[in-house]
């Protein structure tokens, strides 16, 4: 919180450097963030190992595709498995009933492999045979050590703590007193409730120094910075007055400099007990010049509670500015 | 704390823009936030499942309905693999002994189910034929990642990070000094130790401005908003002097702009290594105007022990203020 | 960081109210905080099951005690289900080899419970008819259900953040610069590392006031309250200058006021990349008046690296003071 | 972030007192702090029971070490076991096909434990008898409590919150506007976002006071301690001049200071929604007097998302000072 107040006395009107982008970033035209707010950005010259956490990889996943990807791993270790029970011999496993032929033997052997790795361990096949016991063995305790991953990971993405933030799609340029303001909106879109909810907008826009057209980082201060409880809809307003790096400049202006707002919204979430936090962006072409946001709650019929109405955050009205 | 500091130096008599509810918001005589800490609010125009956060429902719900909701699930689940069971055919199952009939074999199904879901896996039963032996691999698979999710929600439920605080039912205007002041009590219910806690109490109230009724939210300067360790009872001290948005009104006016105080309390349980806060709040009907608090905590009979007594924590006496 | 600097600049020689004791607690020549850093406190007027955190329980229990609860917890789960199907009936249980006699069929049915519970299931005994199945069915589901608390309980309790400090016994008043200062010593006593650590004592002493015995709390400013890197021993110095409650305290006055001083240390671990947290604290019995402690630290015999001498870290000299 | 600029203001080229290492450290020539940032310290004076934490030890191996670890403790518990079963007798476990000589009945011993510990439990072996049930009850007891460990410390090890930084190897003296400064470069080395990254350069170096060599510490201002999104490399900036203590120091007097510089890096990963931090250390010897880096990213080819270049995050060219 501090911070931003810090920020606003500090950088009117002066280029911050630390936004952890470089001014000679080649964001011609694109994002240096994504609406999703990852960023727009390639690491190269390391290894794939070196450079993948699987750890963010298998969170990021789509819920379709984590189990896509898990489904596959049990299919191929239990592929796997059958192959070496197979090659070991005829023999190896004794079921209750006697089975010949190659693909009789092999779904004998698959299902036997999928038996132990999850530890059902039913027993009408059970290994015979020092080799089959070892590889059954080893199984098991890879079963176990793999569903450690695979159930962590699947709990760890269930109960990632999460902000579940809604952005408007447009920033606006609305009235705002006796002058005009950016504003974006921001809610909760979730039955979760937060708290000490922080926002930082940071800015990246174009300008010709010298002839060259190099890329300048602002923090824009807003009016409202903090808010003690995230309940309703939260308005972003950053005023387009002297201290603002926009001051002064028309909508063209505005669209020449190929803009980019970079949000970042952070609260306590008390039923994870953790700091939450989203991230998104806006560039010229979500930019809206000359309208305002309509209210997104309203008192329900009943006049007893507040309605929060999410289908209602990019609700706007074009006026004059 | 600093926040809070910065608060009373900035906000004195002045309406805070920062709750989080808007001054148009519909709470005529009813409240912005439950006793329990939740929000009176509803969200719309969202289909359920974008606006429901599974994990904040199943650690919200109780201890007994979470039970039932786990054990329903089971046997959903159960019933489900045991008709598929059926289906494919009575050979699909075979057991120690035969069973005939279609209440028996269901039985059987559902039993053989119960046991691949939970990998016990006997074996007196066990899956006979491709498909069975497909769908059992499955149903393990499932159990497996479905007990993940339970299991793992019944150990986050059991550890979940949380305050135990308990507060003073009534919020009392008593003899504080020369003048009078809000207090409200609130304790460490259990055997935890929290230190560094922190509170807020923000109010809102009716005023009419301009002939229409609208809501305004101070943030209450305390006494002391800051311990080291909650250790016994803590009462927070708001003073009804120059300072307070209620200075120099009569019971009748408070109650009449019924105003509600909302109180948040932080702070960090060294078990759980992590921050805890809880909420409640306040409305006119739980003002007792002329009262103070009797203390909560005694020396223990042998001298040695301090004495938290906690069915004392709402205890008051009747005074003039 | 920053609050014991404020408190420094604000609390000079004035007592602070926001230690979360009273001023009249009971600590007549007692602790109000145990060595062990856990309070000498207890709660009383609220049934057993809300005053009581079993989770917190759990975490604090000793090991073998930890082990011992939950052995008794598995052996009478297994009990009661033993005789849950001895009640079923002789035929409930189906095995290999018929068994008779009511000890023999005692040792069976809980043999299986355990089989069941742990989700082992072997086999060559099993469920037969209904009741029976249901039972085991709803065994194996708790069976999950509770060890899930169990394990998680067990890894919560191995993987809990915890500071892993030693603290020296005894606090010294010790020769410093032209005066005095009360020293106590610190260090991490394992191989974590922890960094931004911050310590904080408070103390509790009794005075005459107004021919009343009272308690009076004061934070002490320390020499340095927060180091980079909590490496080596850490030496905590509150200097007794005219700033300190102490200040022109004898040996003798310091003793009659029965002081205690409650310390907290706070530390940043990588490992766990959570804040961690120990307290202790000392009475006047662990005074030593006219001390210095000798150095923790030396040269390795190869000069390239150092040695810390955990079991110097109470290690002190007698020097006039 | 405050703290750093505290010290800006206050500790220009005074040394701090709180590094956390002592000025007498006996670190002639070699590290304080290792290359991979873990201290150059050994602990002595208290049992190895006492002065170790397992969960640290197990999280900080390496996945190859782990492995072996855990394998091996699985065997050994299986051995174990395995003699037990054959102490108790031949009778002791029931096969479905009889077994005789000791080699093959331990082979079943320890088939039959390992099926046990998993809970596999096929069931073709089983325990027979008072004494073979009850010590297979307790193994698969200990199975599910120490599977709950090894599969617990698996997953913490694989979701452990960590930074994924890579720090140049080398720190150079570059030109820096008008005069020079110390550079070094860090940046996120995989598909992880961190925000609100800070950094703190602590040096320690000798120097010759009353005749003796002492350590003395520094805490280096830096042009940007933190920086709102650590997307692209980082180059933190101490700038030699009149505020700094090695303000016009030569390259060799530089390098027989034997200075070292420990660095951290914090920051917030909004996938853990935990801090993460990275620590590294450079001496002399990776002091490069003279040189400047050549920028770490650039624009791909089709111009429009920004490659960041890990391996050239220590290159740099020769420049005159």
């Amino acid at each position: 919180m501090r911070r931003y107040n810090m920020a606003r006395e500090r950088n009117n009107k002066r280029s911050i450097e630390n936004s952890g982008f470089g001014s000679n970033t080649s964001a011609e035209g694109r994002r240096l963030v994504n609406k999703d707010g990852t960023l727009n950005l390639r690491k190269t010259g390391a290894g794939i190992l070196e450079r993948i956490s699987w750890y963010h990889v298998l969170l990021r996943l789509s819920r379709a595709r984590f189990l896509v990807v898990v489904f596959c791993f049990y299919t191929v270790i239990n592929l796997l498995f059958a192959c070496i029970y197979l090659a070991i011999g005829p023999q190896c496993l004794k079921g209750s009933s006697e089975v010949s032929g190659l693909s009789a033997r092999f779904q004998q052997a698959f299902f036997f492999s999928s038996q132990t790795l999850t530890t059902v361990g039913y027993g009408h096949i059970s290994p015979d045979g020092l080799t089959a016991n070892v590889v059954a063995s080893l199984e098991s305790f890879m079963g176990i050590m793999s569903f450690a991953l695979v159930t962590g990971l699947f709990f760890a993405r269930f109960s990632r703590p999460r902000a579940y933030l809604v952005f408007s799609h447009n920033v606006l340029v609305s009235p705002y007193k006796t002058g005009k303001a950016l504003m974006l909106r921001v809610a909760s879109q979730r039955n979760n409730h937060l708290t000490d909810a922080e926002a930082q907008v940071t800015t990246a826009f174009h300008v010709i120094e010298n002839g060259q057209r190099v890329t300048k980082f602002y923090q824009l201060p807003l009016e409202i910075a903090q808010i003690n409880s995230l309940a309703l809809s939260w308005t972003l307003v950053h005023v387009l007055d002297e201290e603002s790096p926009f001051y002064n400049m028309s909508e063209q202006a505005l669209r020449d400099s190929r803009l980019e707002l970079m949000v970042t919204v952070k609260a306590f979430d008390d039923h994870y007990s953790n700091t939450v936090q989203q991230r998104t962006s806006y560039t010229a072409e979500e930019l809206i010049y000359g309208a305002r946001f309509n209210p997104a709650f309203r008192r329900s019929e009943d006049g007893g509670t507040t309605l929060l109405e999410l289908d209602k955050i990019n609700d706007y009205e074009r006026v004059a500015v």
